[in-house]
């Protein structure tokens, strides 16, 4: 069994010459929560830690490059990476006559469900777009890091690319015809994660899913939803805590990870807001008002693992205003 | 035909012998726009005009008495009267030993979809609220003006009365177990209304709405309903015209109302930033950003409608910051 709160990034940096260099450039891209309970497929938020650490550095053969700086293995042909696609996808655009050599040190465990896929993609787009001089906008690098992350996920969504540039709490109105992302007030918050170390498909995640709902509960879904962005932009942590119920998306998915009711139940009596399913699983997230707070439901739903004999992990972590950055 | 812009209450007003007298108290009940697109049975708004004059009278006699100094020919008999039950209901909570005469002179005309039952109910329940010394909260005032809403619409809801006791834009994030009202933020904001003198039934305008939604419509019509949410917090007008768009009930209820796509389509030519039917219809409602454009848009209406030989009524109004005023 692993127990470990990320306290930050490893201390272990990947391979950079210098900042100064406009041929390389370094950036921290956050993991990332997606589906904030009533915001099912919509509302998300980025997390301070843990973070990726991307090198992309200019070359002048027109190929991409992937080195990985981590244990998990991933492909390193970039036809088959997703930030290998993000990163093609954002040279084609701009219409460049280089290539790319990308470093990529991962903190953020690939199936985890906290957006370790979006921080690949929204790195490499963040990085590359730095050294085309920022030619495009943070909407624009949404709709290109979605290219990659929609290798991962096989569909076109923007609920962790969104967070992950932007920062904070983001709410993605619309991605068609085009990418339409709302960045949200908020106080300071922070967020208690569980990564139970067990795979959850995103095509069982997807089929479970029912494809119409009564009418009654979509409507309960969105006064919940209204409520919570009310009350994220008026610092209302009460009501924040009373808009966090997801009565379609929650009561199915939650049979896919063990112990769900049971970490959900010790956090809330831990002095947790509320929270729920991070993207599709199989982490749980919980919101707090403070990191004291966050660290005492971070320990609650830990004691309701270590009872599971399964590997898991838990973070603690600030909702970051800001997304990918420039280091 | 009758087109008019109602500029205000009416000069002739109800009998009201004097301001300091606490048995007696002379309350404006302003009209309110529920189902306010995205946001079906969740979101609506206070006008400033028109608005019902209420004059609540505190009598020996345990009954409550009804006088119309109007034309509607509403019942009497307050077991019939919305205005009626209502203050049944907050005597009877109140355990008051005493019992009310009430005045009343409808401006907002019965049946128009701009809540008039609503500014009856919840006008009553503030003036007698007011006698009572202030006893009850804007929350439990519109659980009590739900009751005599009940006896209008055959079911419990709060779109109106909740805009017409908190006055501004509100979402009724619930009202079960408890009413859970949240006022929002929004800018300085203009609304023209055509009420196309036409009758629907809320029970067919009830009936035609779908029992389920595909779960892909609903997730639009929640971004939407957050995005404007967001959008009228910061005052975003760009924001505020994309949101307006409704995917489930607009659609099917748009039957109902004569010209309505040709209503909408010239309204939004003439500067509106978005709208749609106002309560279960027949008014028609559109936003704008100032009043100009707000008359612009209620003669683009009643241009449409000029050639249908239908009579309407339009109505320009900011929207009102204050709910129910006593006078």
């Amino acid at each position: 069994m692993t127990f470990a709160c990320f306290a930050g990034i490893s201390s272990s940096r990947v391979n950079y010459s210098t900042k100064s260099d406009m041929n390389e450039v370094r950036v921290l891209a956050p993991a990332t929560v997606a589906n904030v309970v009533c915001g099912f497929d919509v509302l998300g938020f980025a997390l301070s830690e843990p973070v990726d650490e991307v090198v992309v550095r200019r070359i002048s053969e027109q190929t991409v490059r992937i080195i990985h700086r981590d244990d998990f293995g991933l492909p390193t042909d970039p036809a088959k990476n997703v930030a290998g696609v993000a990163a093609r996808a954002v040279l084609e655009r701009a219409g460049a006559d280089f290539g790319l050599e990308i470093e990529i040190k991962k903190n953020i465990k690939p199936g985890s469900g906290i957006g370790s896929s979006a921080a690949s993609a929204c790195g490499v787009v963040v990085a590359v777009n730095h050294l085309l001089g920022g030619r495009f906008s943070k909407g624009e690098m949404v709709g290109l890091a979605m290219e990659g992350e929609q290798l991962a996920s096989g569909s076109r969504h923007a609920d962790n690319v969104a967070p992950c540039i932007y920062g904070g709490f983001t709410l993605v109105r619309s991605i068609d015809p085009a990418v339409d992302v709302v960045g949200l007030e908020f106080p300071e918050i922070y967020a208690s994660v569980i990564h139970p170390q067990i795979e959850i498909r995103t095509s069982e995640a997807r089929s479970i899913l029912p494809a119409d709902v009564p009418l009654k509960t979509a409507i309960k879904q969105w006064a919940n939803l209204g409520a919570l962005v009310a009350g994220l932009a008026r610092r209302d942590y009460e009501l924040i805590a009373r808009s966090m119920d997801d009565g379609i998306v929650e009561p199915v998915r939650k049979s896919l990870i063990p112990k769900f009711d049971e970490v959900k139940s010790a956090s809330l009596t831990a002095g947790a807001l509320g929270g729920g399913i991070s993207g599709s699983g199989p982490s749980i997230f919980m919101l707090t008002r403070t990191r004291s707070e966050a660290k005492s439901v971070a320990e609650a739903m830990a004691a309701v693992y270590t009872t599971t004999g399964i590997n898991f992990h838990t973070y603690v972590s600030q909702i970051a205003s800001k997304g990918v950055t420039i280091d």
